[in-house]
């Protein structure tokens, strides 16, 4: 799939815990954003994708989530299609939207990826994670893993997902452990990749936790599921994220200062396959590299989905930014951080912005294209002009449900 | 948006209650079969669009509906893109799908609608509908019927949604009781839809009500709603339908015998505006005919959402088949029989073939296709040439939340 669909205007509300704001407010707080970055007004817009993730679990907004959004804002009429692939329902969103621009069928359209996860009943927030698997195939996911892991001689944690945790950290825990079992990869390198992102999330205005932490503080946390302490895993969070795209012609007659196009977006499905073997990750990755003309060498900036720390580790390789196993000593040597060569979540990441399901992949977007226009503030990469997201969603077998890769070019 | 994607094969399980058969094997189903009829495998498919509208909240099964479903079959890799649109799930599926392959981004890919709505406790049946509408809206949706309703003189009904009905009945109800008031349309001619279908649907082998009605024991059935008795309603169903669509080039290559042709469809969302107002569905049909370059006249038969016997004589005025107020003198007149002038819903309709929510767009497809291809045995209509079909979903103020109107040409 070819892309050219130019962005036109980004917004974001702050991610977080916002126990007075509801499903709606979030969404339209995003879109009116967007649209002002843009320009615009809502009644530009001739098409919307909304990506979500959990309001059918967590507010009872099922089926129309989108439409119950923009009337809020008066705005009916347009096709809305509510999409969904779990944590990648944005991005799924903005790789449709895309590729509706890019071919022609509209001029002006709108992707916003919106989520409420905070409930009164912490119950209902983690069993929103609960439908992102195979429901009927959960125990035997789980026994892959723990058998990768015991095989290279790492501990066994406790599996079975708790109500205190989404059960998917108990899936990167044992992906974690058979890492660290085949190449020798610390809980100190996932340390790191806290202590980076809580360290470029301190610079972000909008990130859910601002608090700078040390490599010692990651490790003294609490644990949650061996080897991960609490701020190797994301967080449960609200939020929204959206953004105007449009196409070549409309972007010419709005003569756009600086536009940033998606020139590439591929949204694969994970398929069975071995530990070892090559997943959706990789494949989407070197799609996404040939549609664009580019290499991993070309980018500036990077947003990967660290749902949790060693799930970083595992996207750089994946991502091509350094060799299989060796993602622990790419962060250990400074290459991903802020004035490294490959700044990789310049955000705060899913770790420290925030990681509202449905809303990721599009904050994404936001974070990378603001950087290519040279507006991150104090968290500015230097002549940023090639930015990559990696936004992965649910799980089959031992691969992600649903990944979207998706390259920006200012 | 200029459509032109070649249906290249249908397939759809039986409707009803299947309380062993589940999610995945229900999908998957349609999947073989629609493959089966268009001489494929699974791994000529490129991308898929997949429309659900209650699984999350019925079976648990949330955010990667569509993955789950391929998985079974062994089919991973492919872009799957699981979308929402309450009752109109399966139509949006459909309509994005037609609308990528004519924009020439892909040559072979699958639209699937699936629901599984029978559950053990039928509580869960029904609360998945209550997801369709805006969580936060309901009270004042159904202050605005009952206005409508009692201006008009109209006897009121109990309001607010029982356990033993999905609160679309009541509105449904209101809306009967206004179009009464206006009118002077009868619970006969409501009673007439219902008897039709039953018709039509005692001739269809995947109906989940074979048992053809009279207008009598429609109107003597147990009082669901008034004037709404019980086969005036669509029931619950599962099932699950399925097209694979085509490119031009593609078809010409696989030189399909009775190619049948997507030529035009219309996603909108619904707005608020007066009972009296131009809605979703008349803005719809308006710029499907125009898309076509037809008008009712031309159209051979017709697949109307009648969920309710009410909402297909709104439907059938909307759609231009006869003036507004006209549909209740329409169906007694027997115009939209097999065999009358335009027949409406020859499959049965959702009242009678059944109403799997998220597959019932789908399923309308498949009946036009295999009327226009001249293979629906018994309840064939003869010479069929041009069929539409009409699927809304979600409610939205007096409006559906999401409108589809797609024609076929044979």
């Amino acid at each position: 799939m070819r892309l050219k669909a130019i962005v036109a205007g980004v917004g974001m509300t702050h991610f977080g815990k916002h126990m007075d704001t509801g499903f709606k407010a979030l969404g339209a707080e995003a879109v009116t954003a967007a649209l002002a970055d843009a320009g615009m007004g809502q009644e530009d817009l001739e098409a919307a994708w909304v990506g979500n993730a959990a309001a059918g679990l967590v507010t009872g907004q099922e089926c129309i989530r989108g439409q119950v959004i923009l009337r809020s804002l008066g705005l009916g009429r347009i096709p809305v299609v509510n999409v969904e692939n779990a944590c990648a329902s944005a991005s799924t969103a903005l790789n449709q939207a895309a590729a509706m621009v890019s071919a022609g069928m509209y001029d002006i359209v709108l992707a916003l990826g919106v989520e409420k996860l905070y409930h009164p009943d912490k119950k209902k927030s983690f069993a929103a994670f609960s439908g992102a698997v195979d429901v009927e195939a959960m125990a035997a996911i789980m026994e892959t893993l723990q058998k990768g892991a015991a095989q290279g001689g790492a501990k066994s944690a406790s599996s079975g997902a708790g109500e205190k945790r989404s059960m998917f950290m108990d899936i990167y825990a044992a992906m974690a452990r058979a890492h660290m079992a085949q190449y020798g990869t610390t809980a100190e390198q996932f340390a790191m990749v806290s202590a980076k992102n809580s360290f470029h999330g301190s610079m972000n205005p909008r990130a859910q936790f601002r608090e700078a932490m040390t490599v010692e503080e990651v490790l003294a946390a609490p644990m949650i599921a061996e080897p991960l302490t609490r701020p190797m895993c994301s967080p449960i969070g609200d939020g929204a994220a959206a953004v105007v795209l449009v196409s070549e012609k409309k972007a010419r007659e709005l003569g756009i200062a600086k536009p940033v196009t998606v020139v590439s977006s591929v949204l694969m499905s994970g398929w069975d396959h071995g530990l070892e073997e090559e997943g959706s990750a990789e494949a989407c990755a070197r799609a996404a590299y040939e549609e664009a003309g580019i290499g991993p060498e070309d980018l500036s900036v990077v947003e990967c989905h660290d749902a949790s720390a060693p799930a970083e580790v595992a996207a750089c390789e994946s991502l091509g930014l350094c060799a299989k196993g060796e993602g622990g000593k790419l962060v250990e040597a400074g290459t991903t951080r802020l004035g490294g060569r490959i700044p990789v979540n310049t955000s705060g990441g899913l770790l420290r912005k925030g990681h509202p399901v449905g809303a990721t992949g599009i904050a994404q977007i936001v974070e990378l294209t603001e950087q290519i226009q040279g507006r991150s503030g104090k968290r500015q990469v230097e002549g940023a002009t090639i930015g990559l997201a990696h936004n992965g969603g649910g799980n089959i077998g031992v691969d992600a449900a649903a990944m979207c890769v998706t390259i920006l070019k200012g």
